[in-house]
């Protein structure tokens, strides 16, 4: 198999192809979405009481401040029970047309009927009072469940799914997945069976060295991509040195992204050569530590780099944490952005999905059979602890997801079917990128690199500073907008968010940057 | 600050001193339990009608099988909606006394009735369908529910707690702010802020590199202990070798734990030389690697081996995610099992309370400051992305816990003190020891090295084959146990754990011991 890595647009670039094309379906997607009927009856649009934080919201600051379990990062204190649809409601009542979605994880907004619904559900109670332990003794409910949420809507070639708590829970065990196939081949091709292991790797791995631990393989990551905070998580994860500093990371590579130039019709000879660049600059990295004899056993990207085919024999892995679940106006982004011969190996989910998970192939299945190596107590010389050695539970924790979060999700996609809201995520990102590339012609400025496809939208501002000022201003006229990046505004509404809300954010919009005289 | 490691008994061997002194308080603490209400009207006992699993519970396992989604554990499919108390129904209508309670994470049983009116609260309807990132945007309520839930219960000497999702991810970012407090201290011995990075440390980290990443830095940890499955967490697992081979693992030091011998008063002379042995090894560690420049910063073990005081500046790690709310007859493990002159740095919970996270020393809250140092954009050639530093959001992530566990779990609190769990514990557990003590005389083989404190309690079989068959044939018979270590027996049965649930295991785990003739 030869195996190339080619390049795509970015994250939240995936693109002015995919883009465009969503353009010129917008008005009829428009129509669409229209006559989709809206379940939220919102109780009414933005209304500001005080600067934000407000009072209120700065003596929970204060009071809250003390004792921690927040990381420092508390942006504003909320009012969860008044928030309805699109608008937040913080502790002073400010009411908030909010695009950032809990850092892009509401589906459906706030207090969404159909959730409420589904919450009611006696069996949702069960679930929640009497947690199971999922991967231990799963409720009879659970393969028809999977049935009607993540297998119903998994992407194309990918027929089994693995529920974990998070995204970073997700990926860690998908690094490891992708690592004990690699394993099995390497054994299978010294005619070994995939967990025939040698007393040397039994008894290496209990103190953490080779050749029981994988401590000569990678997976390979990319800079400006997010995948976690978890150790193995936080190594793939390249988009600012906070993250990052003074926490341990695997020896793991990095390789280069291509920072590609917007609008990608105006500069395609360009991208051309930095795509160019940055595969060479993979194939690199595969090629080096291949002949190290420390091989790269996977690389882990957001929908933005594609494999085409494979040279190397690394699992290819898409994490669509923050893209994934219709925002993109498909079910996955990378089944937009790329085009793809065949499905990646790995498809990563969590946020809109309501729990962290993944998509995978049949060969990374680990190595089934409960009892493949019993050690006698002859050796008592051994360090490893005990004879008992079962394959099983090579991916395992006690919780392995949450039931209840497997009942809300159901309820997400038959609202989503019902209100047509992948069309509207099509539709209503048509909107919003008209509405911003027309504040790019008055305000150049404050909007450049504008970028996106469905509702996931970017861009970026002049300066850093610049962009502060326009969140912040934003806030106060109450608009919630991600950061990200530098300098970069984010988008990240609910699958509700339609044509009326662009309209009222293309209000605020304007007089804020008005207002800054920007 | 000298820092000596000492032993004291294992995880669920917290041992004789406190289970001893716990039976000569059963009598008066067995009055108090009898007297409180049992609020869980329980619909019957165990009542079996086919093997475990039987034909509905095999046939969920073949249609699930292909699907994944279990890592090829399951032990049963299970009606939860059935299921009540201490009681758990499988697929077949198997009514089974449950001792395990989902890997010792069910507080009140399945389908608590105080925990079923909680899930009735419309705040957790909102909580639940417009699910926050806690650590960016908490609800106002926050700082009033971490007061009533864990700062009300927070382990002497700790006043500030920070939620999580799991056992792992809590681990993790412990692991993370040891390693920050460490490094500040070090910055500050060269006078530098906390948060003054320099310019290497900022562009190293981005490629996971030193002196940016913390490569030098590292956690101890023992044979034996089990911490979790993420990468940093599973670098300190110890437990079995199908939970680390062929994953990755940091190169930190693993030293021997005491193996001790039981009941402890019959091996004072020689537990006492064990466990001398295994504090020289673990000192012999700290000292070498501080040689090797590569310093041991925390040292994480379950409520096992104590530090009285300190000769190694690190962090002293206690993982209550097993022991932890009341099980063991206290609140937390620790503080029964160790007569600490101090509190240790950080604890760890998960399991029965509903979520994960820690508490810690104020001297390990991250630095805050939101912007302490801006890269300005004149050096274009740095790798890493961007200008924006923030020293917030350091331990942070999407979620960083979810607000309906911590409703529940006030709930959790409530009913124990309304129903005097705690002290139920401690009297059930005396109960449960008196029962295997007496097995033990009759059955020596099946039953030995007897430990526990409260109703963490667990025993050792002659054999591993021994220990299968017997749990097998505990299942058969109706009664769930867990199994651990090579040839343990385990219970961790849930607070509402009675005597006429002890009553009733005597009469099948008697009729089982004869049934198998052991």
């Amino acid at each position: 198999m030869r195996r190339v890595l080619s390049s795509a647009p970015a994250a939240e670039m995936i693109g002015a192809a995919v883009a465009e094309k969503a353009a010129v379906r917008a008005l009829s997607a428009r129509a669409v979405s229209t006559a989709a009927a809206v379940a939220t009856e919102e109780g009414g649009g933005i209304s500001m009481k005080t600067k934000v934080p407000g009072p209120v919201g700065l003596r929970l600051m204060e009071q809250h401040g003390p004792q921690g379990a927040s990381g420092g990062a508390i942006s504003l204190f909320c009012d969860y029970r008044a928030s309805d649809g699109c608008y937040l409601v913080d502790a002073d009542g400010n009411r908030m047309l909010d695009m950032f979605s809990q850092i892009a994880s509401l589906p459906l907004g706030y207090n969404h009927p159909s959730l409420l619904a589904a919450q009611a559900d006696p069996l949702l109670a069960t679930y929640s009072t009497s947690r199971c332990a999922i991967g231990l003794m799963p409720p009879m409910e659970l393969p028809e469940l999977l049935d009607e949420t993540f297998l119903k809507i998994a992407p194309a070639g990918l027929s089994r799914v693995q529920t974990m708590l998070c995204g970073s829970s997700a990926n860690e065990n998908v690094f490891k997945a992708a690592m004990f196939a690699y394993r099995a081949k390497q054994r299978a091709k010294a005619g070994r069976g995939p967990t025939d292991f040698t007393r040397d790797e039994l008894e290496s791995c209990m103190v953490n060295q080779s050749p029981g631990c994988a401590n000569d393989l990678s997976i390979l990551s990319f800079r400006g991509g997010f995948h976690g905070r978890t150790m193995a998580a936080l190594t793939c994860t390249h988009s600012k040195p906070v993250h990052k500093l003074d926490a341990p990371a695997f020896d793991w590579p990095t390789a280069d992204f291509p920072a590609l130039q917007y609008p990608l019709e105006h500069h395609a000879a360009e991208n051309a050569a930095e795509e160019a660049r940055c595969v060479d600059g993979a194939r690199a990295i595969f090629e080096a530590r291949l002949a190290e004899g420390r091989p790269v056993v996977g690389f882990v990207l957001e929908p933005t780099l594609r494999r085409e085919d494979g040279e190397f024999d690394a699992a290819f892995i898409v994490d669509e944490v923050q893209t994934g679940v219709m925002a993109s106006g498909h079910m996955w982004a990378h089944q937009a952005a790329w085009g793809l011969p065949e499905a990646p190996d790995f498809v990563v989910f969590s946020k809109k999905a309501l729990l962290g998970g993944y998509y995978f192939k049949e060969a990374f299945q680990p190595p089934q059979g409960r009892h493949v190596q019993r050690r006698s107590d002859t050796d008592p010389a051994s360090h490893w602890p005990g004879p008992s050695l079962t394959a099983g539970y090579r991916i395992f924790n006690t919780w392995m997801g949450d039931m209840t979060k497997l009942l809300l999700f159901r309820a997400v996609l038959e609202a989503a079917e019902r209100e047509g809201l992948q069309a509207r995520a099509v539709s209503t990102g048509a909107a919003l990128m008209r509405t911003l590339e027309a504040a790019r012609e008055r305000h150049p400025r404050a909007v450049r690199n504008l970028r996106g496809a469905g509702t996931i939208i970017a861009f970026d501002c002049e300066t850093p500073e610049m962009r502060d000022e326009l969140a912040a201003a934003l806030r106060n006229n109450g608009v919630l907008v991600g950061t990200n990046g530098s300098q970069s505004i984010r988008f990240r509404p609910a699958l509700i968010f339609g044509d009326e809300h662009v309209d009222e954010f293309e209000g605020v919009f304007a007089a804020t940057l008005r207002q800054l005289a920007l």
